[in-house]
């Protein structure tokens, strides 16, 4: 049996389920849906890594050992040495592994990716832990962001690559009848990969940001070079050496798949990213580096920065939507690209079931839903997770100073498992419609602005010309009115951002499914990517077609 | 009956034959097909035309009347002039068409451009005398190139569209079981149109070249400006007259499609591209600007200039091939985009069935065969045609000084029907393979080198080489070998080109077939689109999903 043939059932579960987007995940996201002694083993396994050379990834070449990662748990280094190889190793190893990836059917390549996959699920609690202790992610999010939802992602990617791939047929006999005769041609179409792929990882999502466009390149044939942020790197060299094992058992060249390591003081992304050998770059990171990758003259795959807004009309029950939001604002301490930060709230208060609330009292409410959440022990310090870098701890201990009226200032709370632990609570700051220079922006980390406006026509107005100028991966709304709603959403569409409407209980505007919802929508200033479309795909390979007579 | 169900059927072939790929057309390319009385009507539409306005056309806000066209046929000026809209006009028309047009459902705008595409083929032949005494083109390919070919590749531009606008359900319930509830969504995606396309129309194909970005633009519901070379308006401007006829007939703005008239004094090009409201840019033309409208901050769609070769290697029957070669250099004069210019012939001579022919006997042959078709009373000026250009006929004129040996020297030929064409049949030109400065650029017009290579490897080295650095928009191979064939496949493949084996009979490499080949690969340096791919059409709008709790 093939791995193609091994794996076709999931393929073509995964494509109807793209097709019509219901849920699907062939990769459990709850832990307990695995093996008992899984975490344990990872524990172990962890502890064993830390302070080591890590030896499971291709070493040839290499020129010594790096690494500067540092557990936002622990505050200390986790002392984890990776190969070192200069920008033209890292090239030479792809220009000569390319012309064998490309040699292969794209059932092949299928086939081995999917099963690359069931590998890295048997690795999912060690990649939980390495994640925790690289971008301070809780348990659960490092567990289930890294493992089954990356996972979800990439195979995505490959049943997209294999739905474009497969669009074009492989030969067809073509005959035009010109009257007296037939012409006839006998025609193959094939497509030709691009070359090489950089996909380079950021410091908060280090497996989740980067599968996605690492998986599209291999499916469509492109050897990738995997370059990770300084300071994320243990996840996503698991991913890369099970790749690496599994391009072996099969024949092929580890360094289909390389990872290239650098430190803060010596990068080599610009060396890779210029290299007119790499045709295809995916970004995840700052506005600015990613602008500048977006000006390079290839093929490139951006998500950068956006401010992302909730609308706060009328609902039906005000202290489960303000709950809601506290969590998603709070969840990972506002470090994901999809939480939210900045809430437009009208003036006149918000209409509920039980009669309108005054606009203060909603401002007092997301402040005391953010506070019940983090002062309680059980769910505080597993929501919250830890700050990543030390930049944005002191961005959020500065936050006061920002401008506005501080409605509710950072603290500390106890971990009691990672006492060391970099915790700072959200902060909340009120602020006036007029303040656009403190709230139009992107403050990284768990910073809430809540914004007083006019009515829900203004707020509308003042969330369209932010996200037309800064970008947006999502977009919260709260109205129980219909037209109101469908203006939300022709406005925010027509901004080529998603709208999540009423989100309550366990719906959170942060979460984006793979298989149904597209991850950012490439239209607005927020990344020029999705995850994954047509063209996420697409844009890797060429289709060039022959014709015989 | 909506117009989309008076067109499925024929949307339902063509999306079969987009699958297969085999032969398929809704649109005769031989005029005898259509009704007898047309070709005579349309004879006189063309002189009631010329030395007059051109009143078909949306004028509101219109300036004045200009044109400059001249006939190569007749070398005087058409006399046709066209409503004159300044940019900022065309775009405060297309800015209010936009939001109207955005707004129609898929179907909706598919039912109208296939009715549009309908109306269109009732002026097939008006178009094609509008062709003619525009580009230069003789009658049928005037007629074969701008009308049913051109439909053709604007069906399959729309159908293309309404795969991938229909590759995304519109809704979905989304339930995620959590075990002791279920996580339930409603949601809804859209295709939102990007905004304002331009397209740039060409000399030589002023139809065939400009419709498939333009039926593109507005599948994906963007409204157009068509921007004619203004040399090369009348064609276009029917296909403008008959699509703003359906728009208004189903009670939509005309201006969903404008006609931008410029001089060659007063271009208004770079502004309209330049413009933030104009999202998207199809061009074709020289490399220069191409290149230029490339580097715009926004979605561009290409094609430049490119050198197309043939690899003269070993043949079964060398005149017919030969015979071939000469059509395909002579047809339109060498100026379709897809023309070959530059024959690599091994210095040992060329293989056949009947034993080896020297170098110098096929040098002399393909001078021979040049010389046969334009000699035929009969054939040469219906191949030929004129030359669109007065700087190509120059250019043809002088090719003896280009450097090489002169082979076979252009000179003019009768039209009978039109004493005054500018005509000019094709130069031979022989050059060593050290000569790269001659033959390794594009020679616009009926110019061929024939290249004295040290073998085939050589031929398809130099090849390979040439295409990286100039792109090409085809490349003919002749071989019988079927190592060599499958080597100048993957080579050629690999250099995005693609390539036409053993091309005899009614086969020319200059043709590509729509819903079968791909015209250009975007691969190359020839431009960086593909009629008709997926992303195509994809590129134009963004997937926007919407999620409600």
């Amino acid at each position: 049996m093939t791995l193609f043939e091994k794996h076709q059932a999931t393929l073509e579960s995964a494509l109807q389920a793209l097709t019509v987007r219901t849920y699907y995940s062939p990769y459990p996201e709850n832990p307990k849906a695995y093996d008992s002694e899984a975490d344990g083993k990872a524990k172990n396994w962890i502890s064993a890594t830390m302070n080591s050379n890590y030896t499971g990834l291709d070493q040839t070449d290499a020129t010594g050992w790096i690494g500067e990662e540092v557990s936002p748990f622990l505050q200390v280094g986790i002392g984890v040495n990776y190969p070192e190889l200069n920008p033209e190793t890292l090239l030479k190893h792809a220009i000569s592994a390319q012309t064998i990836w490309a040699k292969t059917s794209v059932t092949e390549r299928t086939g081995i990716l999917i099963e690359a996959l069931d590998r890295i699920k048997e690795r999912f609690f060690d990649i939980a832990y390495a994640t925790m202790h690289t971008t301070g992610q809780a348990y659960m999010m490092s567990f289930q962001a890294s493992g089954p939802h990356a996972n979800d992602r990439a195979l995505e990617a490959v049943v997209m690559g294999y739905k474009e791939l497969t669009s074009v047929p492989e030969k067809a006999e073509w005959v035009k009848n010109l009257g007296k005769f037939d012409l006839k041609m006998n025609k193959t179409w094939t497509p030709i990969p691009k070359g090489i792929s950089l996909v380079i990882g950021c410091s908060t999502f280090p497996v989740w940001n980067t599968v996605p466009g690492l998986f599209a390149a291999l499916i469509t044939g492109n050897v990738s070079i995997v370059k990770p942020h300084p300071k994320a790197i243990l996840a996503i060299a698991i991913v890369v050496e099970e790749l690496q094992k599994v391009f072996a058992e099969n024949g092929l060249p580890k360094q289909i798949v390389q990872l290239g390591v650098d430190t803060l003081n010596n990068p080599i992304t610009k060396l890779l990213a210029e290299h007119p050998a790499v045709k295809m770059v995916d970004f995840t990171g700052g506005s600015e580096f990613g602008s500048y990758i977006e000006s390079l003259p290839k093929t490139t795959f951006t998500e950068k920065a956006g401010v992302n807004s909730i609308i706060l009309d009328s609902v039906k029950d005000l202290k489960s939507v303000l709950g809601n939001i506290a969590f998603s604002a709070s969840l990972y301490s506002g470090q994901m690209c999809t939480a939210p930060q900045n809430i437009f709230v009208s003036k006149h208060g918000v209409q509920t079931d039980e009669g309108l609330v005054s606009y203060q009292d909603v401002v007092n409410g997301i402040a005391a839903a953010v506070t019940g959440l983090v002062d309680n022990p059980k769910a505080g310090p597993g929501t919250l997770g830890a700050i990543q870098a030390e930049a944005t701890y002191k961005r959020v201990l500065d936050a006061k100073n920002l401008g506005g009226n501080l409605v509710l200032d950072t603290k500390s709370i106890v971990n009691e498992e990672f006492k060391d632990a970099r915790i700072a609570t959200p902060v909340v700051i009120e602020v006036d419609k007029t303040q656009g220079g403190v709230y139009n922006r992107e403050c990284f980390g768990p910073i809430l602005f809540v914004i007083k406006t006019d009515g829900v026509e203004d707020s509308l107005a003042l969330t369209e010309a932010l996200v037309k100028e800064k970008g947006a991966l999502t977009c919260g709304a709260y109205t129980t009115n219909e037209l109101t709603q469908s203006l939300i959403a022709h406005t925010m569409n027509n901004a080529f951002v998603p709208v999540s409407f009423n989100f309550t209980g366990a719906g959170f505007i942060n979460s984006h499914a793979a298989f149904s919802d597209f991850h950012l929508t490439g239209g607005n200033p927020a990344g020029n990517a999705s995850f994954a479309n047509s063209e996420f795909v697409s844009k890797r390979f060429v289709w060039v077609g022959n014709r015989m007579m």
